[in-house]
């Protein structure tokens, strides 16, 4: 889960000055990956996770030095064979390097202009170039639509294409710029829709949306289908299946879950699905029943059924658990995307 | 997930009449499965799932019927090759027995004991002896320290342990009774410890608890470890590993993570954990820290490390999924334990 859209909120309507800590090169092993990032407010609040903790505090620290000046990068060594060191301590046992920026006026109005992209379901690339001491020198957001932002002086290289092809966020070496350049792609939340607002329908959207999920919840029963059920759902549709579908753009990232525990609403819902593009559609019930509700045909591959991963679950609360840790395992799988092609 | 531990407390605290449905018998698959219970109220009001929500609405019609009288075995045939049945609509595909017994005095002073019993660690045994159309004719909880109470007339049978012994709740047929007996066994919430009260035992503590776990959180900075940030954790013990490891007393089925982030706390806790005998023992950070942490010798069979299942999770949420999915699945795997040996 990424704290970049809680992040990105805070940071573009809180009038406090605040620093942007990102984790851009790991050696090793690390609590976080590559991207993770954590804001540092003026005042010592903070959003996000970064470490198990041991970082935190020195982090936390070091912003408040920097609240007004040119940003910064900070290497952290826990290889030391030091036990008693506060690295080997937390648990690491490898190199972090982290790059602090102070989000000035035009750092903050293009991190708006990323989360309106995030929220419009728009992925976006940056790019930074990193100077000497490896403070940034430029930066450089666009999007898959050929849209750009941001700061950067001088020719944008070539390869972006091929640099923000790669799968993960990092370091690479430019030979055009001599310069290394950080490179992360920000993906917007991952949509979980909920057919189905039973009782096994509320746990699974509470966990999904504390995980970082964006919930959509349907079903033709206000009764089932309101706010006080689903609080932390982003929207609700009240509407019959063939109607609800309808209602949405479905995009090839979408996960789909069917909890309406009627035949026919998921045989109905499972054909209007089966022509979208889908990551995952998950059929709650034995895998011989969504046989039937396909009328035999061959489970697609993007059918999940039954649904969640096989871990023994009882009840809807269990069941959630064994359906989202389906969705983390799927998330990290996706295949690289062309960009920009 | 069980809910019987709520509807304990609701049932011997309410002032409200209520009958209990529980599934004895199972053929084929269904939602829940034998041992789910839900709690219906005079007025409608309902705990628990018995069903993906086919089955309520007809259960609280007949138990509106039932508050005064006799207790009832209901069979839904969900196996109809008729795709307009609710059974099949439900996904269900199978015969499900249930039976409804009205909560009088007595029965509400045993479910009252019973409470007690689980909230004090201890498992309890239920035997039901269904008579003419599988209504209750006797029924006698025991525990494993021979303690019986109920309402049982006649001689207890002989293969009673041998009964209670089998790993499923169910019906068996006892040839001394000449009748059918429902067999259950009722088992305490488990007990998840957390050591460690930083950022990601926030969501660890309060998934755990929406999911039916007990929930200690110990940590020796009280500006962690305090109710704000762990509203859902049944205790709290703040003070440092030693201190507070005195202060549990375990049991063979209890979880425990390790969360601190600190080398020499999780070492000097490891120690003491091991002395124990633990059903699981959670270590955050890799194999390798592991290792360390054991003065290199081999990983013991319940100590978990990298904690969690292995889907790729990031993040304080997600560490948190894969760490309940793996608790989860590990439930499910106790082996039979004697009764009154």
């Amino acid at each position: 889960m990424d704290y970049i859209h809680e992040i990105l909120k805070i940071a573009t309507t809180e009038p406090k000055k605040a620093v942007l800590a990102t984790i851009i090169d790991v050696e090793g092993s690390a609590y976080r990956k590559e991207g993770a990032a954590m804001l540092i407010q003026e005042d010592g609040e903070t959003i996000g996770v970064i470490s198990g903790g041991c970082l935190e505090n020195d982090l936390q620290e070091r912003a408040k030095l920097l609240l007004e000046g040119e940003s910064q990068c900070i290497v952290y060594d826990l290889k030391s064979e030091d036990d008693l060191s506060w690295g080997k301590g937390a648990g690491c046992n490898g190199v972090i390097r982290i790059l602090l920026e102070c989000i000035d006026d035009r750092l903050r109005k293009h991190l708006s202009r990323l989360h309106d992209l995030l929220q419009n379901g728009k992925d976006v690339f940056i790019l930074k170039q990193l100077g000497k001491n490896f403070s940034v020198s430029n930066y450089l957001f666009f999007t898959e639509d050929t849209e750009t932002f941001g700061e950067w002086a001088g020719a944008v290289p070539k390869q972006i294409d091929a640099i923000a092809a790669q799968e993960k966020s990092g370091l690479v070496w430019v030979n055009e710029l001599s310069s290394y350049v950080y490179v992360q792609r920000f993906e917007p939340k991952p949509r979980l829709i909920i057919f189905g607002a039973g009782s096994d329908a509320v746990p699974l959207s509470h966990f999904a949306s504390r995980t970082g999920f964006s919930v959509i919840v349907s079903d033709w029963r206000e009764a089932l289908c309101n706010r006080w059920r689903f609080p932390g759902a982003d929207q609700l549709i009240i509407a019959f299946p063939r109607e609800a579908a309808t209602k949405i753009s479905f995009s090839p990232r979408d996960f789909v879950v069917l909890l309406t525990h009627q035949f026919q609403q998921d045989q109905e819902l499972l054909k209007l699905l089966l022509q979208q593009n889908l990551r995952y559609i998950g059929v709650i019930g034995s895998k011989e029943r969504t046989k039937r509700l396909l009328g035999d045909q061959e489970i697609p591959r993007n059918v999940h059924s039954p649904v969640g991963l096989s871990i023994g679950a009882e009840g809807p609360e269990e069941i959630a658990i064994s359906i989202l840790a389906e969705l983390i395992q799927l998330k990290k799988l996706r295949s690289p995307q062309k960009v920009r092609a």
